[in-house]
């Protein structure tokens, strides 16, 4: 059996026996809605005469372990919507899914034992022995309203992990527990990164700490993107509605965007915040006559983009209505789209394997509804291929054929996480749809006037989402270069401020972001809130430091403390990894 | 007699003889309407039988110059406005002047000569001769609507540049000259700084070059501020209308902000796009408790704003609605106040000296609805003259009395540019006002809880308005810590593109940016096109400085080009002149 079927034939027939078990433990007035199948198990919705907590979580369990060792039979039976009623009798929810049905529907339910039925479609498994070796758990218990909507009954939903055995449900247990310490809103509190605000929900607040390593990381983009040579620009928050009419956002995108209703009456003067940056680039492009010579023309731009999400749906920096992609939009000629996708895809590497993360591609193409120049369209996905064969190598890339939009083919690049989790990050999009909306043109080599193709792209996704990443990737201790203060400094007592303060201008004379305490208060004290922020090296200085000229060296993860290594030594240590961007820091700092 | 009452007079007067002048070569169809004094002259406004051009200038001033020849006396009369309604019968404007008049006005008329009269207070000359010696010449003409509402009549607005004498007309229009070759919408465009869309008036973009320029001059900010010991957030641009309600600008700013409505019918979920940083600010320092310690808290800021601006008002950089402060807020305690102006004063003379601007300052003090405790205001207006006495001296500063804002005292630094042109720049503003409005507290040294006291502060103002400024004040030769790119390499042939490269590189590593024109044209045209964007140096290399290692350096404003140059020096010099931001280039490239 595939391992997919497996999962959902034990978690199918566990939601049964939980439902089962809660009836027994609170009685027939227990009504039972629906409990499907989730990712790490499942869950089932009640109304129930009691508020279930965490301490009854053990009951129910307990009560589910004794239902399996029953060892009763599951007879699956047919019965018509009349016969179903009358089963279900007294159980408001199962009669109104019921009453949905078509009246000629033929229904299948399930019963366990002689005293418990459900509607399911099934399959389950013949008798609750086979699910003796399963491992389950209950999880948590949360409201909800009957079929989502709050205006329905306010039930109580218990979340229940099942895997097939221990083992699983043990790993995942303790990936969880991992996850949960590295969740990016808990650590970006605990090292003043970011606040949320409710006067400005999916809209973070970037405190200094968490703003400085955002600028730290928009220079490092910045510097490869010179040397890549594209142009930076910044354009318009706001722009009015025909500017959104002619990209097409009014009509596709509308929903998703902030509208400022104008005055007059014909809405000419209506205003969007811009959705996404692409018009901007166009029309610094059309702001004079272009050559073929200035092609590939390489535009990127880092503006403040906004995004109407559904409350429920904002999740810290990885679901927010406020963001900055890492953006850029190419026009090339069509010749040019094999180098260019191959300077982007090297980019990416670049960008990728700083923070030592591996990614893969995914090829979508034409769709059936493709716009354009069908001979276009071959040539480009051919040397779409062609790249990520030469890339990668056979296999080692997906092809989701059909799966482009209807504009242009695309690659996406996904990433893997210190957990395993996969990430959405990159994209690159050609499209020929866009030059055709806004009617661009350059001169080309024979002095037509030719179309040129664009290349939508971004390496991080956007900067919040790829910093929330990077927060949980690295539990917040982050690569050397990107920290918000690289070092931080401890005078044993005041009388040590003066040597510190040497110190302290040694590092930023060579570039170092450095953090000091002058405090007249307890040396531990304060580097235990250095420790807390999570600063890659703590030096420690007193006497014997400032006598000898050193310094002595508290590696962040290290319990133990380097000391008498010579000031100048460190110094230069730390302008090498500035330089290099190790991802690693030296431990064994060289004396 | 003073100055400004002198140029009154002169120019009034001068507005009537234009008057005069337009009804003789028109006409006594022509309809005058008004025509007050403005800063280089007056204007009059007519309903004319045909439309005035360019051509017409002279014969006007001609005809001015007559009249004034014919020596007339000039004679006040007092009537009543039903005899001033039978003197301007037929003289539509005059007469909707007069009917809008109390009925028992005495109403002051002067009638030039037999036949020309016109409704003013005066005072005016007392004969045509006086204004012999005075120099004055049409300017322009053009349209503008009585009452300048566009649903009243369309009339001509002549325009008249007027002084007393030749030599200070002569002084203006060379002023005016030379503001035109500075004006920033021009030299933007020329040397792709910038430009403006019509589809987001008065929202720049900015192209590669400005966007430069634009991070440079925010990378010099930061480096003040960082050792000013100032934090920089950044927060959302959109946020709840609750909180514009508490900072009170939802009660006092509504016009100016736009709004983007919710869509609960109590507009609980309307949202605001800032108009000003401060809740920004407010809210992190409230987002955990503060102790006195943490005081000043220092935050600065610079996220886009927007502010609505009538369409008429916008002008390039000038007036825009999207813009940028280099805004700061700072916590302070009653105590602290002088100390913290002294700090932000030597920081504005430090940035304002970097750009060699001279700068004044004025104090407004309390106003009669002021709020909060008059001895507050008393000691903080104390400190404020202390600090202006101590960096200005006696009599250099001027004071405001009861010009202040209702919620703090305020200092406004104002510049002098090339031209000798005033502008508003910085301000720092005491606020007793939003920590109220938000409840802000902090724990005193005493373990009470005090409110802190906020200081609003921004010193270019915006860095939109700062960078039209210095455009026109530098005429765009900026300085070389300033300019987009500081160093343009021009190869000879393209055999020298080889060392060429090895120029680039050296000065790239040397933290130069740098560009270079590799193509296969004619030298002289790579040449121009760097000169028409006032690139600092320019370098040409050929055999003989690659056979030397040394360059051919243009320096902008010179003609002769320095020879060879050792490369290494040149490098040094560019190192050093960015680091000590200097102002004026090194024309005498040492050897």
């Amino acid at each position: 059996m595939e391992k997919e079927v497996y999962l959902s034939l034990y978690r199918h027939s566990l939601a049964h026996v939980l439902a089962k078990a809660v009836i027994e433990l609170y009685g027939r007035d227990v009504q039972y809605a629906i409990g499907p199948q989730i990712a790490d198990g499942f869950y089932y919705d009640f109304r129930l005469p009691v508020s279930v907590t965490q301490e009854d979580f053990p009951r129910i369990e307990d009560k589910m372990k004794e239902i399996l060792k029953r060892r009763e039979a599951w007879t699956r039976r047919e019965v018509s919507k009349e016969e179903a009623l009358t089963l279900f009798e007294g159980q408001k929810y199962k009669t109104e899914l019921i009453r949905d049905l078509p009246d000629d529907e033929i229904i299948t339910v399930y019963q366990t034992g002689d005293d418990f039925v459900d509607l399911c479609r099934g399959p389950h498994v013949e008798n609750s022995q086979e699910l003796m070796s399963a491992a389950f758990e209950v999880r948590s218990v949360s409201g909800a309203y009957w079929r989502g909507d709050e205006h329905n009954d306010a039930l109580q939903r218990i979340y229940v992990w099942a895997f097939p055995n221990r083992e699983e449900l043990k790993a995942h247990k303790a990936m969880i527990k991992e996850a949960m310490e590295r969740d990016h809103k808990k650590l970006g509190a605990q090292l003043e990164l970011f606040m949320m605000d409710p006067t400005a929900p999916g809209m973070p607040y970037w405190l200094p700490r968490g703003w400085k390593m955002y600028n730290e990381l928009l220079e490092f983009w910045r510097g490869i993107h010179d040397r890549h040579a594209y142009q930076e620009i910044s354009g318009p928050i706001l722009s009015k509605k025909e500017l959104w009419v002619t990209s097409g956002h009014w009509d596709h995108y509308m929903d998703g965007m902030f509208v400022i209703p104008g005055e007059n009456p014909d809405g000419a003067d209506t205003m969007c915040m811009k959705p996404m940056n692409c018009p901007n680039a166009i029309r610094v492009f059309m702001n004079k006559g272009r050559s073929y010579r200035e092609l590939p023309f390489r535009v990127s731009q880092v503006d403040a983009i906004h995004r109407k999400e559904k409350s429920g749906e904002l999740n810290g920096l990885f679901r927010v209505q406020e963001f900055h992609q890492d953006d850029a939009h190419i026009l090339v000629t069509e010749d040019q789209i094999a180098d260019e996708i191959k300077d982007i895809m090297s980019i990416a590497t670049e960008i990728y394997d700083t923070f030592g993360l591996t990614y893969e591609a995914e090829l979508s193409t034409r769709p059936e509804d493709f716009m354009g120049d069908i001979e276009v369209w071959n040539k480009a996905e051919e040397d779409l291929k062609n790249i990520l064969m030469e890339v990668y190598g056979e296999g080692r890339f997906e092809i989701n054929e059909g799966d482009g939009a209807f504009y242009g083919p695309k690659i996406d690049l996904k990433m893997k996480d210190a957990l395993g989790r996969e990430w959405q990050m990159g994209t690159i999009q050609l499209d020929f749809q866009l030059p055709l909306n806004f009617d661009m043109k350059y001169v080309s080599r024979d002095g037509s006037q030719k179309r040129p193709v664009m290349i939508h792209r971004a390496i991080f996704g956007s900067f919040e989402r790829f910093i929330g990443i990077i927060i949980e990737n690295f539990k917040a201790a982050f690569p050397f270069w990107l920290n918000p203060y690289q070092v931080a400094v401890v005078p044993i007592r005041t009388e040590h401020n003066d040597y510190a303060e040497q110190v302290v201008k040694a590092l930023q004379n060579a570039g170092v972001r450095v953090e000091v305490d002058y405090a007249d208060k307890n040396m531990n004290e304060k580097i235990k809130a250095f420790k807390t922020l999570k600063d890659p090296y703590i030096l420690v200085v007193g006497d014997k430091e400032q006598a000898e000229g050193t310094v002595s060296v508290t590696v962040r993860g290290s319990k133990e403390q380097l000391h008498g290594v010579k000031l100048e030594t460190f110094v230069d240590m730390c302008r090498r990894m500035n330089e290099t961007h190790a991802i690693d820091l030296m431990t064994g700092v060289p004396d």
